[in-house]
C-alpha cells in the first residue's frame, strides 16, 4: 500500500486510497469514488464520496508545474498558503469557509469540505440569478476576516508571525503584473483588447499619464501595506453560493496587503454583473447589483466599526478620528482597487464571462463603460465614502456615455 | 577543545578558543588576548588582538537574557537579522558599515571588523564637536541602503523573501510601546518626566486628542508599510565616527518598515546635538549642527534621485509625478518620525545624554524646546519638504518659546 510519506502527484485510484488512510471519516471505506472536478489551471480537485454512507470529501492537491504546461513551475506552497489562510478565515467566521479537515505539507494537498451542491456565483450571475442574503454574507465575511487579522484586533507580534507565514511572492507577482501593471501599458504582448476598442484603451489606460500617477500608488500599496491577511482572489468565481448559504474558496493568492483589494475586488465583480444586466436590459437585476453592492459596502462598515468597537486591543483604537479616518481610507482604497480589477479584466489577459459572453455590439459599448467606470472610482477614490458613492458613478457615467 | 558545535554564552578564554578556531586571519595564533567591551544591555562584545600582529576582530554574541536581568528573556534571533542587515547594507555602501567576516547561528554570534579607533558619535557631539563629513556620509548610507531594497529598485520577488527573512516582532515591539505608544499616555509607568516638566508634557502629549491621531497614523505606518530595509534604531549611538570616516553599526531593530523612521531618526538625534549646543550658547556648535540637518536631508533627496533614475526596475518608477510624490512622502514620514524620536526620549524610558547630561534648569528649558519642536514636526509634517523646512521649525519654536 502506498505510504504517502513523500510528494507524488496523485490520480482517482491513489487519491481513493489516500482517503481511506488518511481522512477519519472515511477509514477503511469500502466502495469510494473519486473524480477530478477541478476547472482551474493549477490544482487537481478530487471529490471522494462513499457510495454507501454518501458522505464525501474534496481532496485538492497542488501540482508542481500547470496543469496543461509542463514548463510554467510553480511552487505547491500555494496550497499551504490556501489551507492555512481557510483556517483562519474559519476561527473568524465559520460560515462561510469550507471546512478545512487537514494540510498534508508532504503530499501538498489538503482535505476539504465538499460544496458540491453550491454553484459558482458568477455562473449564477450570468444567469442574472439574485441572491437576496449575499450582501449580508459577503460584508460579514470581510469584516471580520479583515479587521481580525490586522494590527487593530491581533496582537502585533503574532500578526507579523502570519505575515511571515504568508509571504507569497510568486502569486503576489502575478497580480502585479496582471492587475497593476500590464493593463497601462500598449508594450506587454499579454492583453487582449477588442479591435473596436483599441484606441478607445490607447486614449483612456495607455495614454493616460494621471491615471498612471494614481494607478502607482495602489501598486505600491499592494507592494507595501501589509495591513492584513487577504483572501487576495475575492471575485465571483471563488465565491460557492445557493439561496442561503455563501462559502468563500479557493484563497491561494492569500498575503498581508491592503484591505481594499478585497473589498474592491468584490464591488467590481458586482459592477461586471451588473453591466452584464445592462447588456441584456434586465432593469430588475441591474437593481438587485446596486443595492447589493450599496449593501455590501454599508454592511461592511457598520460591521467593521462594531467589531472595532468591541474587539480592538491597540492602544490607539479608542481615538475616534483615527478610527473613521481608518475606515475612509479603507473605503476609499477599495474603489482604487475595484477600478484597477475592471480595467485588467477588460484589456488583460484574465477575463471574465460575465463580458467574454455578451454579444460583440453590447460587449463593445459594455466594455467602454467599465474602463471609464474604472478610472473615476481611481481617480476620484477619496470622494467615494459609502455604498451609493459606487454606485453613483456607475450610473453617472452610463448616462454621460451612453 | 571545545567544538563550539551548540550554543553557549562564551567568556573571553572561550572567545580567544573561538576566534583561534574559526577566524581565517586569526587561524592559530598565539598571544591573543580578548577583552570584554559591550556597553549595552543586551549584548556581549568581545575585542580579540592578537598582540604580535596587531590585527583584531569583534566577536558580537546574542545571550538568550537581557545581561544584567535574567528574567528578561529575548531571542538571540536578534544577531542573526543584525548580521544579515549588515551584510546587505555592506552591499550597498560598504564604506559606511563594519565588514561583517561571518555569522555563526549555532553560537548566535558574528565576527565583525573591530572600530575600536572610532568614537561613538553621541559621545563626540555632546562634547559639541563637528564633522564636516557626516551629512555627505549618512546621506549617501541612507539614500542607498533604503532605496535599493525597496520595490523600487529590488525585484519585488526577492524583496519579499528579505521581509520574511526581517520579520523582528520582539525588537519591533520594543519601538511600538516606546517610541509609539507609551510617550503619549499618562498611564504607562515607564516613563519618567522631569517634575518640572509634569503639567507641560500633560498638556502636549497626554492630553493632545489632536496629536494622538497624527501618532496612530504614524504607528501604523510603522506596523504596516514594508517599504524597505530599515536600520531601525538609528541615532547617534549606533554610529561610530571619526574625521574622515563613518560607521553604522547595531542594526539589531531591522525591519521592513517606513523609509521615514530612519531619516526621521538622524534628524531627532541632530536634534538633540543642537539642544545640547543651544544650553551651551555654543553658537557656532548649533550652526554647524543646522547646516548638518540641512545637508543630510538635501543630500538624502538629490542622492535617492538619483539612484531612483539610474536603477529604479519598477515600471512606474518613469512617472515623473509618482517619483516626486513617493520622495515627497518619504520626507514628510521622515518628520512626523523625527518628532516621536524627540518626544519619546524625552519623556520615555530611554533618554539620551545630550540632554540628561545638562544642567537643572536648561534641561528644563530644553525639554520643553524639544516637545514643541516635536509635536510641529508631527502635526505639520506634510509643509516639511527639504532641510531648511526643518531648521526653519526649530528657530521658530525657539523664538516663541525662550
Amino acid at each position: 500500500m502506498t505510504s504517502f510519506d513523500q510528494y507524488f502527484l496523485m490520480n482517482s485510484e491513489e487519491v481513493k486510497e489516500y482517503v481511506k488512510k488518511k481522512v477519519s471519516f472515511m477509514l477503511e471505506s469500502r466502495h469510494l469514488e473519486a473524480n477530478e472536478i477541478g476547472d482551474g489551471n493549477l490544482n487537481y480537485v478530487f471529490r471522494v464520496i462513499n457510495q454507501e454512507t454518501g458522505k464525501s470529501v474534496i481532496i485538492k492537491q497542488a501540482g508542481p508545474t500547470a496543469r496543461f504546461n509542463d514548463d510554467f513551475k510553480l511552487s505547491t506552497d500555494r496550497i499551504r498558503i490556501e489551507s492555512k489562510a481557510l483556517q483562519i478565515e474559519g476561527l473568524y467566521t465559520p460560515n462561510f469557509v469550507p471546512e478545512i479537515y487537514f494540510y498534508d505539507d508532504v503530499m501538498s494537498c489538503c482535505a476539504m469540505e465538499d460544496l458540491s451542491d453550491f454553484t459558482i456565483m458568477r455562473t449564477a450571475l450570468i444567469k442574472n440569478k439574485t441572491f437576496p442574503l449575499f450582501a449580508d454574507h459577503i460584508s460579514t465575511f470581510m469584516a471580520e476576516s479583515l479587521l481580525r487579522s490586522s494590527d487593530v484586533v491581533l496582537n502585533h507580534k503574532e500578526k507579523k508571525f502570519r505575515v511571515g507565514e504568508f509571504i507569497n511572492p510568486e502569486l503576489c507577482e502575478v497580480s502585479e503584473d496582471l492587475v497593476f501593471t500590464e493593463p497601462y501599458f500598449n508594450s506587454f504582448n499579454r492583453n487582449e483588447v477588442m479591435e473596436e476598442n483599441h484606441s478607445f484603451v490607447n486614449e483612456h489606460l495607455y495614454k493616460n499619464e494621471t491615471l498612471h500617477f494614481e494607478v502607482a500608488k495602489l501598486k505600491y500599496l499592494f507592494l507595501t501595506k501589509a495591513e492584513t491577511l487577504l483572501h487576495g482572489d475575492l471575485h465571483t468565481g471563488s465565491i460557492f453560493i445557493k439561496e442561503n448559504e455563501t462559502k468563500i474558496i479557493d484563497p491561494e493568492f492569500a498575503f498581508y496587503g491592503p484591505m481594499g483589494y478585497d473589498v474592491g475586488n468584490v464591488v467590481a465583480n458586482l459592477v461586471f454583473a451588473w453591466m452584464n444586466g445592462e447588456a441584456k436590459d434586465n432593469e430588475s437585476f441591474k437593481l438587485w447589483v446596486e443595492e447589493t453592492i450599496i449593501r455590501t459596502i454599508d454592511l461592511f462598515k457598520e460591521k467593521f466599526t462594531s467589531i472595532w468597537n468591541q474587539s480592538a486591543a491597540e492602544r490607539f483604537a479608542q481615538n475616534q478620528a483615527f478610527q473613521q479616518h481608518y475606515l475612509s481610507t479603507v473605503i476609499s482604497e477599495s474603489a482604487g482597487m475595484a477600478g484597477l480589477e475592471m480595467n485588467r479584466r477588460i484589456v488583460g489577459l484574465a477575463k471574465v464571462k460575465d463580458i467574454t459572453s455578451l454579444e460583440k455590439e453590447k460587449r463593445i459599448q459594455v466594455e467602454r463603460l467599465c474602463i471609464v467606470t474604472a478610472n473615476r472610482f481611481i481617480l476620484q477614490r477619496e470622494q467615494i465614502q459609502n455604498g451609493n458613492d459606487f454606485v453613483q458613478v456607475l450610473k453617472e457615467v452610463k448616462e454621460t456615455l451612453i
